[in-house]
């Protein structure tokens, strides 16, 4: 523990946790902002203060009840989420105070922890915002996805939507480095601009502008190989007809259907979509970025090296302070955000 | 050409053409039987007697118009399909009259080949008419489709429709090698019993029975890691809960969607089936069987060799007679067939 800290007047935890289960569009009246006492801490175990919280469309998922492929956040529980937290007391050898570690703190900014699920970071080899977007998890879910499922080959024509989120815009880039031809939707001029411009996509999309059908078909005059399945929703709509023989599917995230839950129109029916899904064997798979945890390595090798090389730009959006993480985190349902979405918690 | 064709005055060939697409189930009207002269036998050809023509729901969608993953049949055109047929004349060096072959003659007594598209089949490796079921296309089917995309494992439990079918009782067999439990599903208490006693399925049910859904659900405590889809609709339906984490399911038919085109009532939208798609991470994979031809040799191996180990067995339902296929082909698109469909010609 610092001096700052131990100076001022008796530090609590400030936390945020799940009032209730939204219906639809999350609201700030479904978080509740709690102080708490600091924990101590018991032998074998660190006290991690947070620096960094990142905000990811999966959380959304988790305040639902119901079965997923996580248990939902309890009424009253803390808010999940990955973060970059500095180790300020430890009863554990492993550690020590001072260290920067990548963690699962939560909306909270003090955590328990018994080193088991942490990770060092080094702030020499990349600032250590990157552990929570493009040498995190978001960027282990573009690559893996990407190269285990979508296959890209040189030539091929590779569609993404949420184009320039930490996902989409590594899933594009790689896709150029891998030779192909990349088409990236997103929401807005800007976004629209800074896909083309600086991720360097063949073309970008406003998905807020008409006739997106109309205009992706021209974006891909030898049709889709590879459709990145961020979004689902109206995107997806557009992307299905246009899909190759032997196209693949990398299904990584719906954010369109995570406020509205099902019965969104204008989709291909269950029926059009076995048939061409048998006429053009197509292949669709799943997954979610733990599936594919063994290739971490590999991940960091390739995109930290790609990083360094110049060869990928990322870009953040910082907001400040743990009292903005609701507000942001209903913004970038709502694609408000532009670039990786962190909220900086002290 | 053997005495009794010399014999016959002037032999015509008897051919079937598409003589109107049909909407919904073909009618026998659909089809149009005619005589024409057999061909002359240019330099390099062969002509081929046909002895046995497989009927193969594939048939139904060529009877369309529209694109697919093949060309459909012309109005007027002769209806595709394999054969086993006899070498009868031959103007080229690798074949002799005589040699009995795999080929692509169609509803028809004669055609002519150049030899490219043709196997010689051997009688005394197997009966030659298992070069259309179980060692042909439909068993290089069901054995790619499985271990390719379905990868089954000992101990889990895979579903397979259309069960005493040529693709779908081979699907099953494996399946058992492989250490599977598996669960058929057939139209009638006939087919059920085979599939159960004869197959070795661990579960075999009626389609036409009530409450399909429950009695599926409690065939599969362990819920279900492999569908193998030869049907859609109804049973898609049924199977779609039921599927665990990691499914698998390679798309290899759509029988029930064959004549009734799209629409069919009760399957999952497709915000609910993707998000399955996502939350359970499955995998599901159109193919065709010549997706897979590389692989010949190693079905031919390995069906081959439990074929003869009387490790699997097969069913065939022979029908007498060319003037018989439009009948036969229209049953066995209701599942009246019981087996693998074959019309002896000569």
């Amino acid at each position: 523990m610092n001096n700052n800290e131990q100076c001022s007047a008796v530090p609590t935890n400030r936390r945020i946790v799940l009032q209730s289960r939204p219906q639809g569009e999350p609201s700030v009246s479904d978080f509740r902002f709690e102080r708490i006492e600091i924990p101590t801490v018991p032998e074998g175990s660190i006290l991690l203060k947070t620096r960094m919280l990142s905000l990811d469309p999966y959380m959304r998922w988790r305040m639902n009840a119901g079965p997923s492929y996580a248990k939902p956040v309890d009424i009253g529980e803390t808010m999940v989420g990955a973060t970059v937290a500095e180790v300020v007391k430890t009863n554990n050898d492993k550690f020590r105070v001072g260290d920067t570690v990548l963690g699962r703190c939560g909306w909270q900014d003090y955590a328990l922890s018994d080193g088991s699920d942490l990770r060092k970071l080094d702030p020499d080899v990349a600032p250590v915002s990157t552990a929570l977007g493009v040498l995190g998890a978001p960027g282990l879910t573009a690559y893996t996805g990407l190269l285990n499922i979508g296959k890209p080959e040189a030539g091929e024509t590779v569609v993404v939507a949420a184009a320039t989120g930490p996902v989409g815009s590594l899933v594009g880039q790689i896709a150029k480095i891998k030779g192909c031809r990349v088409v990236g939707i997103a929401g807005g001029a800007d976004k629209c601009r800074y896909a083309s411009e600086t991720l360097g996509f063949d073309v970008a999309l406003d998905h807020h502008e008409s006739d997106l059908v109309g205009r992706l078909q021209q974006a891909c005059p030898r049709g889709v190989n590879v459709y990145f399945e961020n979004v689902g929703g109206k995107i997806w709509e557009a992307v299905f007809p246009l899909l190759n023989d032997f196209a693949r599917i990398p299904v990584c995230g719906l954010i369109s259907q995570y406020n509205t839950g099902t019965g969104q129109p204008g989709q291909p029916g269950m029926d059009e979509f076995m048939r061409a899904m048998l006429v053009k064997r197509l292949t669709m798979r799943g997954f979610i970025v733990t599936d594919f945890i063994a290739q971490y390595d590999g991940f960091l090798r390739d995109v930290g090296g790609w990083l360094k090389a110049g060869r990928i730009v990322y870009r953040e959006q910082i907001v400040e302070g743990l009292e903005s993480a609701p507000e942001a985190f209903i913004g970038m349902l709502k694609g408000r955000n532009f670039g990786k979405l962190i909220v900086r918690v002290s």
